[in-house]
């Protein structure tokens, strides 16, 4: 037995398969000067080739679990732009005339030498990450293939050093049970993406042998305790199957929940929908019984392509998604770029705080042209299913007062041109910025519906940027702030009447689930991966009890006191629990 | 008579001097390829010659004009370090072998020519800075003599085709009675400095002419009204001999206002402090009559230098400006740097949203050898006078107690050494971060005043960077949401029986004045130069009125209605004095 570190949940038992390292002989080569320019074409069209082959990883991986996780891989695509990376490997090349694979070994081997030597996780994951895309980056300048993995072979439990997110994108979740490495950390872009695909993950062995693991060695991995186990007896195999059993008997009940009302023990009904970036996301989100989509993120429709999407080619997903969903709404939010996404072909001036500059609606209200072509594009989706429209980073009653007299304009025009759309369609806002929770109570005179965007809605009344690892520990969704903010949100909405839901990451978080029941939310939407697990607190989670606790919540003085009474409030339930088994279900 | 517009207020009469352009002859000189280290040795002479100049020339102006306008250089030296144009001069010397002095002239034209035919102010106001710069650097790398205006001579009116910001931080207001430009526009650099040295100006002459002006004439300029009169009737000089008496009687009335208690006709009293980052500011704010200093930005204290200034020295800073104010109190701000405030030698990694990242008390509470160092030096200053102690950037309860508990710390530290210090010194924090104003009531349990920072507290509020010209116009102080989040504060405040000021930007703005006082603030700190309009303005306004307005504005939906309701307030006030002409003064 090894003791690892539980990187993501599950029991896996099966044969180890060790995978070789992604490593090449990349023979010591002098060019001729006369030659340079040529080494330089070849490097560059590597580049190239790469970033193609990075960006179709992160495509097929959005698919497959989502886009949160498919960001990673903008990371790689960023080395590959890096100044810094990029002069190293081409000084190499011009003043030690050698040939590209050369110089992209050396660059890679300084840097991971350097990030690794400052101990330091997070500089440990760069280095890991400047590796992968190095190794790939060489494998085209070799033009060597890709190492893969036994197709045809039995389900297997992948072993290896380590490994990067663009090995483990191209895994196939049906061939592998589970995955051990040897190095790495909990939080690494590998085990988001394990937790994503829901494979069971060890990593970080406490060994000190070079290969603790031989391919064709049975395995049992418990993604859980970090225990991994070699050539197990009968009878530990026997105690890991009736474990498994039980889990797998608990993840089947979960997907019985599919067709459930996600109504609490007392009767509150919460809409729980999914967020999606594309149409193939549905096809996730369809068979865990998401109330449709709350949140359709519409600028991936405007990513990796050489130009803005013009209004036939929009209508017909939204077209499709709508159809698809029947009598499901959809929130279409409109485009929502700036800040951290970036379109190649629409340059924005380079800000010093991105997050607080042109950016979503600002830029539709600036753009009007493009702004129109969207919302033609959804109103004429509107006669096809339940299609509402959504603007996102509102801050003003005039921005929303702007918004829709484009709205208008487009609508008389569709009208004018015969087109069919629903008059009525639902436009609702997000709630992300301080001052649209703040004048909550205007917006929802202008509105349909709103849906909080924590995410943002947390940064800004913090005042932190939660990608800056220096600050990380001051984003805190559970600060008395946010709280305040929220309860003002929510409390405008149902005095005037309007539809609140939830969107951010909070709205899939389980802590929060008595917040959203306290505070009366209608609906959450979350990634689809969530959706069964926080039913199935939800079905045991009674409103009246979470009013409760979110008064005593509203009293806190500290974060600190708020996540230690949302803890005792979950052991209560899962208490309560052991002793009932399960959950009353309408 | 040439019509110009009006950029700083005011009447000057007086003889023309010409500026001569800031031009030198350039002969296109070659070099040796031999001696190309030799020539990037100059190059960088002279960049760190200029660097060093520009920095006097900012501590001048901070000096004379205070901190604000002195960032005006901060643009400067950020081009010196400009990869751009620092990669255009280097290749110009690299590649064709030129001498830097020829360098730096065709990268100077090459960028002037290129901003300018953008025809956007925004961008001409770019390719002046590059031109100050570039003609600094010039100078050094030709060893020629600065131009200089006349010293001696009797005081002119400046003419010039246009004039830099750092070529107006060298005139002497004494010598200088007013400045016209042919180009220019109200919102350049130079125009923010003159009318922050009171100094009239006339910008953008509507004449077809290359010389409109020869030194010698004889000029009349009115700083309002934009109006050139040269060579005028000696009718017209009398006619705006009056005009400017009665505008300098008007000075001097506000002068003697320096005396008077600000207190509004109905017996509320504000304290007016001023805003201050040096010992030499407070020969500005005490002519004035400021109540005190309400804002010591002591980061200043941490410029310009090579490393962290000792307690020593510090506390000499503290002490001299706590004598200097003898009964009146100080505030002294703890370290507020991050954002766009940097140190030289201490470095911060390079952050996506500055504005959103490790700032203020974060660095304080994380350096906490350097809070620490600070907290003893401000205790130690609190014997010689009215020293109170201010936390910036705070955004929970944890924050405040973990530098109150540090505080303790010092205290008990100075008590075993023997240091004097005053045991009740009062501790404040700046409410800038929304999450602050909202759980302003549980603050307040934790210290002994606020004081509002409106700059920072509308950009979050709003997820606007005023500094980011793209969106700049979605800076909005007078927004429903901000209101609402500055009467919590206040509120909670008065609530809880603690002192509540403003020290933003908002604090000197006439607008903003019955705001504050229908909200009911103790005190604003701002601007000396701000200080006695403000006072004047507080004179004549009651705080019944401005509290039935504040109602009012409460319940506008839009900015433009807040707008429109406070200049409608502001016009009542212009008439009733018209007709009592003077304010009842207590």
């Amino acid at each position: 037995m090894i003791q690892g570190i539980g990187a993501s949940a599950g029991i896996a038992m099966g044969k180890a398969f060790v995978l070789p390292n992604w490593e090449w002989d990349v023979p010591e080569q002098k060019i001729d000067v006369a030659d340079l320019a040529k080494e330089f074409d070849r490097l560059y069209e590597g580049i190239k080739t790469s970033k193609f082959e990075i960006e179709q990883i992160k495509g097929e991986l959005r698919d497959m679990v989502g886009t949160e996780e498919s960001h990673i891989f903008d990371a790689h695509l960023a080395i590959l732009d890096d100044p810094v990376f990029m002069n190293e490997v081409q000084g190499i090349i011009q003043r030690q005339y050698k040939v590209a694979e050369v110089a992209v070994k050396e660059a890679i081997d300084h840097f991971v030498t350097m990030f690794d030597l400052l101990d330091d996780e997070y500089m440990k994951e760069r280095a890991l990450d400047i590796k992968d895309v190095g190794n790939r980056l060489l494998k085209h300048l070799l033009g060597a293939p890709e190492i893969t993995l036994p197709m045809d072979t039995q389900p297997f439990i992948l072993v290896a050093k380590e490994l990067s997110p663009s090995q483990l994108a191209h895994l196939n979740p049906n061939h592998v049970l589970g995955i051990v490495t040897l190095a790495g950390s909990t939080t690494s872009h590998s085990a988001i993406m394990a937790r994503a695909l829901g494979v069971p993950l060890v990593v970080g062995l406490d060994t000190k042998l070079e290969d603790p693991i031989q391919t064709g060695d049975m395995l049992i991995i418990d993604g859980s305790t970090g225990v991994v186990l070699i050539e197990p007896t009968e009878e530990v195999v026997d105690r890991y199957t009736r474990i498994q059993s039980v889990q797998l008997e608990k993840k089947k009940e979960l997907h019985q929940l599919a067709g459930v009302s996600s109504v609490t023990p007392d009767g509150k009904a919460v809409q729980l929908a999914a967020n999606i970036s594309s149409l193939k996301e549905l096809e996730v989100a369809k068979p865990v019984g998401a109330h449709g989509v709350g949140l359709f993120r519409t600028e991936f429709l405007y990513m990796d392509r050489i130009g803005f999407p013009g209004e036939e080619e929009q209508f017909e997903v939204y077209r499709s998604v709508a159809e698809k969903l029947g009598d499901h709404p959809v929130i279409i939010r409109t485009l929502d770029i700036g800040g951290d996404k970036q379109l190649d072909y629409f340059e924005i001036p380079e800000e010093e705080n991105p997050f607080l500059g042109y950016r979503a609606i600002r830029i539709s209200l600036d753009r009007k042209d493009l702004f129109k072509t969207q919302l033609r594009a959804i109103l004429r989706a509107s006669y096809y299913g339940q299609v509402k429209i959504m603007y996102p980073l509102i801050s003003s009653v005039e921005e929303v007062q702007a918004a829709q007299a484009l709205l208008g304009q487009a609508k008389e025009e569709l009208r004018q041109e015969e087109h069919p759309f629903n008059e009525n369609i639902e436009v609702g806002i997000m709630i992300e910025v301080p001052a649209a929770a703040m004048i909550a109570d205007l917006l929802a005179d202008e509105v349909d519906f709103f849906s909080i965007g924590t995410n943002d809605l947390v940064q800004f009344a913090l005042a932190v940027d939660r990608m800056n690892d220096q600050i990380a520990h001051l984003y805190e969704p559970y600060h008395p702030a946010v709280l305040r903010l929220l309860k003002m949100t929510v409390d405008a909405a149902k005095r005037k009447g309007i539809h609140v839901g939830v969107c951010g990451e909070m709205a899939g978080d389980m802590r929060a689930l008595p917040i959203w029941l306290g505070l009366d939310v209608d609906g959450l939407s979350m990634s689809s991966h969530a959706i069964l697990q926080v039913k199935e607190r939800l079905l045991c989670t009674r409103q009246e009890d979470s009013r409760s606790l979110l008064e005593e919540l509203l009293a806190c003085r500290t974060s600190d006191e708020i996540i230690k009474q949302l803890d005792s409030f979950k052991q209560q339930i899962d208490e309560q629990r052991q002793h009932t088994n399960l959950c009353e279900r309408s």
